[in-house]
């Protein structure tokens, strides 16, 4: 994962005072992703995780209206504490997804996404990246507002691992 | 891939007396994948491979009368001298391929295909796995001669390999 394409993939780092150990734990047990995953007051009402190359990662988001949006994918690199990808392009085992938009799917376009941890002081050094199909794709992902969601999911990250 | 589902996914296995590592190595480098990869009279022209999770599996099929036929994707699971894994829904470092259908390809159905090396005796017992993404695709790659093309390819293997 070292080729950025301005076109094509969205991506922002930053330092957080949090160790990479307990990001790592928010990023792969279902109790601990669901209460910070999704920008509030949006929420996640299921999460399934089978943390190996070729296992799912499943999550479905609630409006607050109550409506829900399943995202079905599965990851294709788990190095523990360091990086995390999946994408949504193949399912379990990685079989290839039917069709190019998913209507039940959260969203319509295709991407593989990456976190990277990197031990920066007492902290981390967090580096999100997303991949897109095409620059369709990508546009359509920064006007839903990629940045800022992140951004407040991985805020949210950070007061929960108070609690952790 | 443990799981297999009848109406997406093709697959068989077949013992060869030919060592995994010769097998590993005729499926990993060019020069040596080149001369058994495609039933004859077909060939292939051009091949790349870079061999890590993510990196590019790259061919050119040519028939003969000289048309050509590229095939592009990533590797998804590299275990020396026992798996390979690969799709075509992914393209170099994981980037989903753009659309359903993609003209410029040698197949216009997408699958994730894994080859399992084990010992057996002096040989090998070799299994090839393909997954679809739907009953279509995995139709039409039957329909095309999946069983007889990728058992006359290991045959082309097999004498190839006593070469190497």
């Amino acid at each position: 994962m070292n080729t950025l394409d301005s076109k094509l993939d969205l991506s922002f780092e930053r330092i957080v005072d949090v160790p990479k150990e307990l990001i790592w734990k928010a990023w792969t047990t279902p109790e601990h992703l669901m209460p910070w995953f999704c920008p509030a007051p949006w929420s996640v009402v299921a999460c399934e995780i089978d943390l190996r190359p070729g296992g799912r990662f499943y999550t479905v988001m609630q409006s607050p209206e109550g409506k829900q949006f399943p995202g079905d994918g599965c990851y294709l690199e788990v190095v523990e504490n360091q990086k995390l990808t999946w994408t949504n392009a193949l399912l379990q085992d990685f079989r290839p997804i039917a069709g190019v938009a998913q209507p039940v799917q959260t969203v319509d376009f295709k991407f593989t996404a990456s976190i990277a941890l990197q031990s920066h002081g007492t902290g981390t050094r967090y580096t999100a990246t997303v991949r897109h199909a095409d620059e369709a794709g990508c546009k359509q992902h920064a006007d839903m507002g990629f940045h800022e969601g992140w951004n407040i999911a991985l805020d949210q990250l950070i007061v929960y691992s108070r609690k952790m």
